[in-house]
C-alpha cells in the first residue's frame, strides 16, 4: 500500500483552502491534479487524456454511478471518501461483477481547506487499495461559497461479469429465501448519533465496507443466486420493496431472525427511527433457492442470517411477522427519514 | 424521437418543488425515478438495479467522467442537460471511442422547481439521442437549500474503440500539423454575456454540440490521428500546452490562421477576455502528419483550417507568431478567467 504518512502536496501556506482557479482549467488546476489526485490516484503510465483507455477482458461489463454528498464530511468509521469508493464498488458487486474501475468528479466549495481535500483524497485511495479498483479517470469542478457545501463526490465505476447468472429481480421466484450479510443500521445512526451529539459507552461505527469479495466468493461457490441488493438509503425495507414490486412477488421476513446491535437499537429509540429504514454501507441481501442458503450463509459468515422467503402470490409486498406474532405490511417510506447519510 | 409535447409527469401542483425526500430512498424518490427519469430515458425492457450490465462488442473501451456547474442552467444555444451529455460525449470521442452508454448522477437542490428539473431532463434526453448514446444508469440526491446550486450533472461515458491508433500527445511527432474544427468562444462568451447582460445584433450561441460522429468519421477514412483535444475549460490555449508538456515538443500556431467570429472578438474586448482561453464546447484539435492534412479538413468541413505545427524543440512550450509578425509564448492562465462555464 502506498505510504501516505506525507503532508498535503499542495502548500498549505500558499494556498490554505481551495479557490475558484483550482476548478478553472488554468495553472492552478493543473498543479492540484498532478501534485494531489495523481499522486494519489495514478497507475504506472498513465497519461493524462479526456478518457481513460481500458482493456476489458469480457464482453459483458457492469456500469454503474453515484453522487456522495454525506455531512458531516468525517464520521465514526469512514468519511465522505472511503463512502465514495466503497458504494460504488458495491453497486458493481450487486450485479455480481468484478469492479475494475472507477472514476471520480469532485464538485469542491471555493473556502474548503486544502488539507480537508487531502484527507479525503487519501481516504479514496486507502479505500481503492483495499476494495482492488483502480481510479482511472476523474474530473474537478469549483463553485462559489455558499453554492456548495465543501465536497461532494461522484464515482462512477466499471466491472467485469464473469459468470453466466441472471442477478436481478426479475429472477426471482416464490420459496425462495432472503439472506441478511449483517445487522442493521450502523451506517445511519453513525451519522446521525454524531449529528444530533448522542453519546453511547461505545461509538457507533459506520459499518461502510467493500462487499464485491464476498460476492465474487459466493459465485465462484456456484451458488445460484437470484437478487442481490445492498441496504443503502432507505435500508431494508426500501431493497425489499423495490424486489417485491419489480418481481411482482410477496416477501415476508421475521422480525426476530433480524440482528440489531443494542447500541443501534438504543440510538433508533431515541431519534424515533426503525432500523428497517436506516441506511447501511457494508450490509446485503442475497435472495436464492432455499437449497443454497446453509452453503451461502456459511460463506458469508457468522453474522449473515436467514430473515425470510419469497412467498407465492403476486402482492407486490412487503410483509413482516412481528416479535409478538402479528404480521404487518412494511412499506415504502413517504418522507425523508434521513437526509444526506450518503 | 420521443415526443416531448408533455407536460411535467410529475404534478406541479402537488410538488411544485423539489424536496429533501426526493432523493431520500422513500416513495418520493421512487416516483421522481419512475415517472420523470425513467420516462425520458429508459430503453426498452430495462430493470431498475444498483448497475447496469452492458455488452460490449471489443476488448478495449474508453471512460471519462464530468461534472457540470454551470450557471445560468440556460443559455443561448444549450443548458446543463445538453452541456452533460455532449461534454462527456466528446471526451470519449477525444479517446478516439464511439461513445455508448452515459450515466446521470444528480445533485439537486431543495427548492428547485420541478418543472426546471424536467427541462433540464428532456434536454439531456434529446441530446443523448441525437449523439446516439443510451444513459442506462443513475443516481439523484437532494441536498439542503442553500447547500447546492439549483442543478449539478455528473455523466460519466463508456465507449467502445475499434481501431488500433494510439491518439494520445505520446504519439504526436514533431512536423506534425495541428487543424481546428471551427472558431473560437462561443460557449464561453454565450455564457458571459448572458451574465453580464451584454446585447448583440445577433445573440452569440454556444458551439455546444456532440462531436464523435466527426472523429468517427475521420477514423473510418483511414485519417492517421496522432492527438485529439476538445477545447473545453481554458480553451486553445490550456489545450495545446497540456499536450507539448505530456508530448515534450513545441506547438506553434499563427493568430491570423485562428477564427473568432466579429460578435465574439468583440465581447472579448469588451469582458477583457483572449479568445485563445475561452471555453468551447463543440470545437476540438488535431494533430496529425501533414500528409494527411488536406483530407482531414475535407472531412472535417469548411469552418476547419490549420492553425500550426508541431516543431522539433522539446521545449514544451505553446508559441504564436502574431498578426503583426512577432511571436510570443501563450501560457497556461495563472487564474480563473471564467467561472463555471460548464
Amino acid at each position: 500500500m502506498k505510504n501516505f504518512n506525507i503532508s498535503c502536496p499542495i502548500s498549505i501556506n500558499q494556498y490554505p483552502h481551495v479557490l475558484l482557479a483550482h476548478g478553472g482549467g488554468g495553472k492552478l488546476m493543473q498543479q492540484l491534479i498532478e501534485k494531489m489526485f495523481l499522486t494519489a490516484f495514478s497507475n504506472p503510465n498513465q497519461v493524462q487524456h479526456d478518457a481513460a483507455t481500458l482493456s476489458i477482458p469480457t464482453d459483458k461489463i457492469a456500469f454503474t454511478t453515484d453522487s456522495y454528498v454525506v455531512q458531516p464530511l468525517f464520521f465514526p468509521g469512514g468519511d465522505i471518501g472511503s463512502l465514495a469508493i466503497n458504494g460504488t464498488v458495491n453497486d458493481l458487486a450487486m450485479a455480481g461483477a468484478k469492479p475494475l474501475y472507477l472514476s471520480v468528479g469532485f464538485i469542491l466549495e471555493e473556502g474548503l481547506p486544502m488539507d480537508t481535500l487531502w484527507r479525503v483524497v487519501q481516504s479514496m485511495q486507502k479505500a481503492a487499495e483495499i476494495a482492488g479498483v483502480k481510479i482511472v479517470t476523474g474530473d474537478t469542478k469549483v463553485v462559489d461559497k455558499g453554492k456548495g457545501d465543501g465536497i461532494f463526490i461522484n464515482t462512477a465505476g466499471v466491472g467485469i461479469i464473469e459468470h453466466n447468472q441472471v442477478i436481478s429481480p426479475v429472477s426471482v421466484q416464490p420459496n425462495d429465501v432472503v439472506l441478511l450479510s449483517g445487522d442493521l443500521g450502523r451506517h445511519g445512526i453513525a451519522i446521525m448519533a454524531l449529528r444530533e451529539g448522542l453519546e453511547f459507552e461505545s461509538t457507533i461505527e459506520s459499518d461502510c465496507a467493500p462487499l464485491a469479495d464476498l460476492i465474487l466468493n459466493l459465485l465462484d461457490n456456484d451458488i445460484e443466486i437470484h437478487c442481490l441488493r445492498d441496504l443503502t438509503r432507505g435500508g431494508l425495507a426500501s431493497a425489499l420493496n423495490e424486489i417485491a414490486t419489480a418481481a411482482k412477488v410477496n416477501i415476508h421476513i421475521k422480525e426476530n431472525t433480524i440482528p440489531v446491535n443494542e447500541n443501534v437499537q438504543g440510538a433508533c429509540e431515541i431519534l424515533g427511527f426503525d432500523p428497517l429504514y436506516v441506511a447501511n454501507e457494508g450490509r446485503f441481501i442475497v435472495i436464492l433457492p432455499e437449497s443454497f442458503a446453509t452453503k451461502a450463509l456459511e460463506i458469508m459468515g457468522e453474522n449473515a442470517c436467514q430473515i425470510g422467503q419469497v412467498m407465492a402470490t403476486n402482492s407486490g409486498l412487503v410483509t413482516m411477522e412481528s416479535a409478538i406474532g402479528a404480521t404487518r405490511i412494511i412499506d415504502l417510506l413517504s418522507g425523508q427519514q434521513l437526509p444526506r447519510i450518503c
